[in-house]
């Protein structure tokens, strides 16, 4: 049994004035990837990181790593992190908790181990870019890291105005040149839940052991531009609404579907021109399908294109998919939630093992390393949203939790993901 | 018979300058109210009217005046123009002609009274504000000039961007603080019709003899911000899914309607957080409902507060009407149109009797003044759209037909609106 951390004790003034960054005066922070406030919070992150010795990389992507080299250049590396992006007016804990706590917890590993000389691996706390989607593509940063995506097209991505993620990125002085460190051989993501489960059930600590899968598609239909008066209606080609019908054809596929075996979404919705008096020539919605069951996404993905087959021709407009982007449901590495069990344990707590719904950069970076999504409760289940909330009692839990863990994998590091 | 106009040979090279402003390089201009594009716009105008010897005043809309006093300080007006805002990429006909066309008109007037010293009315042009509203509310300075709203209420207004309309229009210079001319004892607006009637008995000019109804409605969905990936279904709310259903059900109604009686649309929506992950909290969509017929209109109307109950109760979200706007369908002047008619046929030309089923700043002024609104074809009807066309020909007989009819009005002015 490895002797269990305590929360560092900087940990709540640390998380409190990140939360100060981009706050929205209601519990909530406003920042989106590569914003003003988005590199405000990445200023602060990296003045911690140096105050604290770490070796600082900046790589094409933005992505903030921070190095702990105790074990020499050829060892292994552990990595622990998460992204402190936000979506518009969301949480204070999505994201920002996993990284504010791995840097608190591999100050206090680093320092204890310096004291004993039993490291046998580097450590590295990671802020990846953008993973919320909220302002370009989701996994931004993970995503390139991990090989998903090339920094090319990922940086050559438009906001909703126009505005390319690369000058964005080099707006706020983050679009950097560092190579970032090898593929670790662990990667631990603590993050709050955004989901009821542990509150259901009462548990202080979770593990999650798989994902939901989900398939991504933004279907853009092709409409004309018409005068919403005299135009008459059997000759309008009227964009949004083929969008309108896609919006409740997807939802009724979930309210057909089993409880909890499907959720759908078309949660943003791009219209032009956008004027009162302008039939609309364009409209592109963002569909979500997701499901923790292959089988029900690949049978509900096949019932979409003839929703918006359907609804194309209703409206006498066309269309084109303009992004098909598939994450298949997938488990994260047993051995290490073995290890976490046991770890929680110490620490007086049973885990519960449970399952995300939304992605995480664990999720991108189950595709390189072995991976571990530790996580605690969200008060009812809210995220993304400025009510997000969990108890700093449970925060500060997290992370005695994470420090055990990170103790033990920089002194007995698992072999690298086969 | 009053002898005929011709075209003034200017007005060709004149309208196509002003074609060239805000320009999007494909036949459409791009000039929302007081943009910079409308600016410049607003400005060549001024400078028109300042070297044709017009006395130009400003008021605290916008509204362009200028003022020819031919017949002394207590004669009545007799006024004609339109408006110079476009749609976003809309067509550089609608409005912008019938504004170049009464500068031209009133000159040639002006020029040839002043020898004949037969002018028994003042005669001038005017440029109202924000007639189209892409930007801010719809006939923003012809209902303020004509009394049915306040200047206040319409400097309050706030675009999509919350940019407020005093601050927008005093950004390029045009809020402007002098005293309108009094209510016309005429106002004749020359418009490119924005329908096919014209173009479908291949009449040339046409006479709006009444206008169709339009109630716009503006009705916010009220939900709540969540995650589209963890929040179970039933426990959504989601604004834009109710806004969808609203869509679809204005949509049935028209399609439901005998043809040519009832035309429908949510042409704009406004969603928020707009984000692909977060259940939207709030969605507007701007409804309009359109008719000839009183009964129809008041029908329909009743029709839609269901729609929207139930599509609120679906989506387990609240609404909100931002906005709640009938202009009843009505009829212009029958002896001004008859004037109309007599010098169309001077000019070797049958005008036909037409309704305008898109809003003109000249309903507004019909509160206030006999109206009198002449159109000329629109190729294909296409309106609002970089396609929308009329044949040069058609604009020059135009022209030369509003400069007959400005003659006679200001030699014998009719009396003023009882």
């Amino acid at each position: 049994m490895t002797a269990t951390y305590a929360c560092p004790p900087g940990f709540k003034a640390r998380f409190e004035a990140f939360s100060e960054i981009g706050s929205t005066g209601d519990g909530g922070v406003h920042r989106m990837e590569a914003t003003a406030a988005n590199g405000k919070a990445r200023e602060q992150l990296v003045a911690w990181l140096k105050e604290e010795g770490f070796e600082v990389r900046i790589d094409e992507v933005g992505n903030i790593f921070g190095l702990l080299e105790l074990a020499g250049p050829d060892a292994p590396w552990i990595l622990s992190g998460s992204h402190i992006d936000s979506q518009p007016q969301g949480g204070r804990f999505d994201g920002a908790y996993g990284v504010i706590a791995a840097l608190d917890a591999a100050i206090a590993v680093r320092d204890k181990l310096a004291s004993e000389g039993s490291a046998k691996a580097n450590l590295a706390v990671v802020a990846f870019s953008g993973e919320e989607g909220a302002r370009f593509n989701t996994f931004m940063g993970s995503k390139v890291y991990m090989g998903g995506a090339t920094a090319e097209e990922t940086l050559n991505q438009k906001d909703a105005e126009g505005i390319v993620a690369r000058d964005a990125l080099e707006q706020i002085g983050f679009l950097g040149t560092d190579t970032p460190p090898p593929y670790p051989n662990a990667f631990v993501e603590l993050h709050v839940e955004c989901g009821s489960s542990l509150e259901e059930i009462n548990a202080r600590l979770g593990i999650f052991e798989r994902w939901w899968g989900a398939h991504k598609l933004d279907i853009r239909f092709i409409g004309e531009t018409s005068h919403t008066g005299p135009t008459p209606m059997a000759k309008r080609k009227d964009a949004l609404y083929a969008a309108a019908m896609m919006i409740t054809g997807v939802r009724g596929l979930a309210d057909a579907a089993q409880v909890g075996s499907l959720h759908t979404s078309v949660a943003k919705l791009l219209v032009s021109p956008n004027s009162r008096n302008v039939v609309p020539d364009s409209a592109t919605g963002f569909v979500e399908i997701r499901s923790p069951d292959p089988d029900v996404m690949a049978d509900n993905i096949a019932r979409v294109t003839p929703i918006v087959e359907n609804a194309a021709k209703t409206a006498g407009v066309g269309y084109e998919i303009v992004r098909d982007d598939l994450r298949r449901p997938g488990v994260f590495d047993v051995e290490l939630g073995d290890l976490a069990r046991s770890i929680a344990r110490d620490l007086g707590e049973e885990p519960a093992g449970v399952t995300t719904l939304p992605g995480h950069d664990a999720i991108m970076m189950s595709e390189v390393s072995r991976c571990l999504m530790l996580t605690v409760p969200s008060r009812a289940g809210l995220c993304h949203h400025p009510d997000e909330f969990t108890d700093m009692e449970d925060l500060e839990l997290g992370v005695a939790w994470l420090a055990t863990i990170l103790d033990r994998l920089v002194t007995a590091p698992p072999a690298a993901k086969g």
